[in-house]
């Protein structure tokens, strides 16, 4: 399977893998895709700066990208102090009670996190001139087109920017703003996602605009790839199902995620404001349905809603268990039934690719 | 593009069109499709037998279907005039409210209809005893498995049974009832709808069990039903796309409806249970949004809720007011965007099919 996007990223395959873990990154760079590491939980600059070098270390030479986590407009910014100031008590008791009610011990007096805050310009553009410094192909971004200079700051050092987009005329706005590929993502997509599916979404955006368009959301097999593909996209962007392979384990030693993430259908998820203040779609668990309960409060706008549940998550991380977990993933979930390791996962998605356009073309 | 449902059904193209209106009924069928016709409407037995009589009169001898919506377990039943007592005052006082608020003037006194009866278990089952009375190929229930007995009285004929399904597990216990073919309803589809989308569904369904499965939702364009077929499916049941021919127009006076839908984004859909009382996607309209502002009742179970805005329905149709209808559409209401005769629109669909198979073919 060769796109045009395959010549422009020298790439094997037009599979496009989006991962916070750098295991998992050059694995998929190493199987012939194009792996694509998500910056936003490197608060400090220099932590980055290491795990880009170690990609550049661990990808045979082949190509790499990140991911940022940028709005256009720039939000309430401030220090983590300045912003713990904006968060109302009631929700800070919201988060206490309710751990307590879900049997989530407390951190130790030590373990407080300053939550991440990838989600603030300032740090999202550290990230950006951090990449810059590495061999990266492809800088995209979770919440659309990025601010202009920064899109000039990438095309100068000759790197394509990419951009997801959950409506046609969003992703309009961000070609018109200079970004070169659009990732199409669909309601069923795990993380940031919006209302309108795939199958329509993708044929939608591949008619509004004249750049390469990736469809994301619902893809984990060759016949979803090939749907992608059929509907105009040039290649698939992979989010959710990396979450189950060996090297993901490797990187972040969290079974009790991948125990729930193996154990999960399809309509085991929910599009909800309670990870970041936009709606992200997550594993449902007892910790997102709290949030839906009568008397729970609304979420905040982001990005205090991730620092108010910053400790949260850690504390739910350490509790190891599965049944409280705070994780962004797709309807995809459903099909994530076994730990692999990311090699095997390309070349199924391949083999089963190949096998569904033989099928199709029999049906001539 | 032939399947194995086009040797079963006698059908030149596995295109599946769900319509309530008999023009384009028969116009799917003489188009080389299988139309499927709407039979809810329909109170009156003798009403539906003149109308099949009609279809029988203009599908040139093509083979043609229809839709019943009836549950598995028989709900609550009565006459109109029992349910009417079980709806709460406060309900129809929100009703009468609201249309005065929208504009929607009131009915004659003579106008005032009897709603739509065929959501009640004894007129659906009325609706197979006189479709089984007609030469039709294909018995479908919008609400999944028809109680066993109506499904062996279908097979006694010889007619296979086809069920929608929004699940996985929904699907299986069809199959195990003895239903034929799998009709899986994305998140995206119109009317009654589940929350897993399409891309993810159908593949699901499709491993789940061992009859054909059609795709709903979001189908629209040949890209579309491509990756419907990409996906696994044995051919793609569209139901809203014909919403915009002009047999439609040609049965349905309703130009204020096909006027809202023309002019409507793929954003302007809303999955809601205002329309029957289970959640069906509409056409987000003042009307629909009404239901979700702060102070609106929730909507009343099935049968109830359908009986409530019967006669707001009829009011809304009559006013003629595009930005009040009341209509259960999919998101691929985003590309209809001009009338066209139904022959128009599945030679576009089989022309552009063509063309993606031959697009994939090139990627390999």
């Amino acid at each position: 399977m060769r796109t045009e996007l395959c010549d422009r990223f020298g790439i094997e395959h037009p599979v496009f893998g989006f991962t916070p873990s750098e295991h998992v990154a050059a694995a998929i760079s190493r199987a012939g895709g194009l792996g694509v590491l998500g910056c936003v939980r490197f608060n400090d600059p220099a932590e980055l700066d290491a795990v880009l070098t170690w990609m550049d270390e661990h990808t045979d030479g082949k190509p790499y990208g990140v991911d940022v986590v940028m709005p256009a407009k720039i939000p309430t910014e401030g220090t983590a102090i300045d912003l713990d100031a904006l968060i109302p008590a009631g929700h800070r008791d919201f988060v206490e009670r309710t751990l307590q009610e879900l049997g989530v011990p407390p951190l130790d007096e030590d373990a407080h996190g300053a939550g991440v805050l990838g989600w603030l310009h300032s740090v999202a553009r550290s990230h950006v001139d951090v990449a810059l410094q590495h061999p990266i192909k492809l800088i995209a971004n979770a919440l659309g087109s990025p601010p202009r200079d920064v899109i000039e700051q990438a095309h100068e050092h000759g790197i394509p920017v990419a951009a997801l987009a959950g409506k046609a005329e969003h992703a309009q706005r961000h070609v018109a703003n200079g970004v070169d590929i659009v990732v199409a993502q669909g309601y069923e997509a795990g993380g940031h996602t919006g209302e309108i599916a795939s199958m329509v979404l993708v044929p939608e955006i591949v008619d509004a605009v004249d750049v390469p368009v990736l469809a994301a959301g619902g893809i984990g097999s060759g016949r979803q790839l090939a749907a992608a593909l059929a509907l105009g996209a040039s290649g698939g962007w992979l989010g959710s199902y990396w979450l189950t392979t060996a090297e993901y384990a490797e990187s972040v030693p969290a079974s009790a995620t991948q125990q729930a993430l193996l154990a999960a259908g399809s309509s085991d998820t929910v599009r909800t404001r309670v990870y970041t203040g936009k709606p992200a779609r997550l594993l449902k668990t007892r910790w997102t349905e709290a949030w839906s309960q009568p008397g729970a409060p609304e979420p905040l706008p982001m990005p205090l809603q991730n620092l108010l549940v910053a400790d949260a998550h850690q504390r739910i991380t350490r509790s190891g268990d599965p049944s409280v977990v705070s994780m962004p993933v797709g309807q995809i979930v459903g099909r994530m039934n076994e730990i692999r390791p990311v090699a095997d996962v390309m070349s199924d998605l391949l083999r089963e690719f190949d096998e569904t356009l033989t099928r199709l073309d029999k049906l001539r």
